[in-house]
């Protein structure tokens, strides 16, 4: 593709995107920006439902096929078959899904990461109160080989899981997950996956991965609504993984208990239907108009860009390693708490996140994506090189 | 009030609530009518959100305290304190939270009745399957003293909870749920509320009747969105009912899990901010401008009239007992399928729904509410003679 066909395709893009007139707009780590077409679903659904009611005949057939769509735009993005995605309100949510859903003894034992998200280490913590989980931490290294040999050192016969993200929400780092998947199967463990940082930022083949429960946001990197997410379970995992919470419609009706045949057994609680209009048009946009090999390859070639250019900006350290990384970099300035640094971003135009943790190193987060411009993302790397030589470093 | 400020009352909130113009309204027992001023606010929340994005500052703050004005506004409507009630997506999801909540040992019991709707079902099914326990299930007498003997009967030494519905699904009685929570208290057992039929259908005062768990709906009765709910955990069995999955943002973050002080620790997944602002003007909106005790007074005077007409009726074979009731009378017209009740209905002009399921009698079902008029309740009534007398039912 050209550089002109390139640059138009992305004007054209960024002008379904009215949020991307407001701010520089690197955070999709918190939340993406929304497509028209996605908010043009929720307005006109809210609006029928509101003027012919929700009970018109057939709404329940209406909504299944709705959530279904999804579950179908899901397959074809990551790489697996529609029947191993269930609807979830968030990734958080479906990380609980699958650690609650195994049937746990007291002494069993989970890996995970010193950098995890608290929606990760909330449930992991909640295992360990109720059932006697024992959680073993192995350190991040940028080393493929050392981080999986600090896992192998942890994994015992009373083993059952090793769960940790795909991307770190704090450091950025994309982690080796198809190595870990292979070091799992090897002992025969379940590899459970924080994916809220992962889902629409980098490249995701589900059943080449090898990953047994991906756990996924819609708010962030797939610019959904907020609300929304979705769980992959491997198929050949329905036996290992149960349901915890019974939902009304996703149980045979006989009267004894029987889950639905597909992961459409984890949903719990309901889903507003207009919410998921917006999510299933904004998947189709990202397949259809964006084009998720595009979108990937931009969001990598942006991010690059990016850290190029703030590791040359004195008084900056950047803790994102440039081999391991997408488009999310985390950095420091100099000593200026990362908060102030967002804040005096704001007020240049641009919006980044920070991560205030006390597990986790203090940093800003810039979340570098497609839709962002070579302009702005120069922008930005000028606006920091801006806040730093204020602060004397030059 | 006289009959004409009544009618103008009834009029200008009838005006508020557009779908109650598509058609004859009487089915809140799936889906009441939303009202125009919960609708605008999510409206509005979805434009300023899509046009200036979500990742203003202050995001999560504004998050927090719309989700705790729900909680404010349920505490005053239904008599306890707002640090009881947490959002859910559901009622069922607010049951499978209270019930899988408890530490079970293999072979406790629960008692509940032979007349409950799925959303409790499924969840006490998966109890059984997970954990052993033991379901003992009393049929609904119209008479109190038989019906709680026959709880009294059924229980044992290992008998913890007792879990059942306020209004019944299947038939629209009314559960003397004060006097059952009494019986329990004498027992020292939990009672677990599935109040998806009560909540906004009669008046609930929470700490005067004693419940553990409360369970709502937000989508019928209640008029709020799709994918809404609220359950109340009564603040002395926070301890009893632990969180079963755990939430970013709940737990205390200093590394430990430590829940949350108040029924937020509860929630799960994450909530729709222009959801939970709609929900939030619709329940202010009932509150302020309907008033809930016009509303069940208005309910219970429209649905004995509606009882009173139907019984009249040569045919019709009414199920719901007059003497414990509300607003929901399910009956059965001939030997007419349900469903084809409620279809021909639907083409004169009114929405019903019909309970179709193994473990219930087969019935339609009319919800009328305070928002339906006399000549709307009489007008149902004569469609239903109209359908009885084409069958030959003179």
């Amino acid at each position: 593709m050209s550089a002109t066909v390139a640059t138009n395709k992305l004007d054209s893009l960024r002008a379904q995107m009215p949020a991307l007139q407001a701010t520089g707009y690197f955070n999709a780590g918190t939340f993406g920006p929304m497509p028209t077409v996605g908010i043009e679903a929720a307005h006109a659904l809210i609006q029928s439902d509101h003027e012919l009611g929700r009970i018109a005949p057939n709404g329940y057939e209406r909504a299944g096929a709705r959530n279904r769509s999804v579950t179908e735009l899901a397959a074809s993005i990551f790489s697996a078959d529609a029947r191993e995605f269930a609807l979830t309100h968030s990734a958080g949510e479906g990380l609980n899904i699958a650690l609650m859903g195994i049937d746990w003894s007291a002494g069993d034992e989970v890996i995970t990461t010193a950098e995890e998200h608290p929606g990760l280490l909330n449930p992991l913590a909640l295992l360990s109160r109720r059932y006697g989980v024992i959680n073993r931490v192995v350190p991040v290294s940028e080393d493929t080989s050392q981080f999986l040999d600090s896992i192998e050192e942890k994994i015992t016969s009373r083993t059952r899981v090793i769960a940790l993200s795909h991307v770190l929400w704090s450091t950025g780092t994309v982690l080796p997950l198809r190595e870990v998947c292979e070091l799992a199967r090897e002992h025969e463990l379940m590899v459970i996956v924080d994916a809220a940082q992962s889902a629409g930022h980098v490249p995701v083949n589900l059943h080449e991965l090898g990953v047994d429960a991906y756990a996924m946001a819609g708010q962030k990197w797939l610019c959904g609504p907020e609300g929304t997410g979705l769980l992959y379970v491997r198929y050949d995992r329905f036996a290992d993984i149960s349901p915890t919470y019974a939902r009304y419609g996703q149980a045979d009706m006989s009267g004894y208990y029987l889950p639905a045949p597909t992961a459409h057994r984890y949903e719990t609680g309901e889903f507003t239907g207009h919410v998921i209009a917006a999510q299933a048009a904004t998947l189709a946009w990202l397949r259809d108009e964006v084009g998720m090999d595009w979108a990937h390859s931009r969001i990598a070639e942006m991010g690059t860009l990016f850290h190029s250019l703030l590791v040359e900006i004195p008084g900056v350290k950047v803790i994102t390693p440039p081999h391991a990384m997408a488009g999310m970099v985390n950095f420091n300035v100099a000593e200026l708490h990362p908060r102030l640094v967002a804040d005096a971003l704001y007020d240049r135009g641009y919006t980044i996140r920070f991560v205030e943790y006390e597990l986790c190193a203090l940093s800003a987060r810039s979340s570098v994506s497609w839709w962002n411009s070579e302009a702005e993302v120069r922008g930005l790397a000028e606006a920091i090189a801006d806040i730093a030589s204020g602060l004397g470093n030059k």
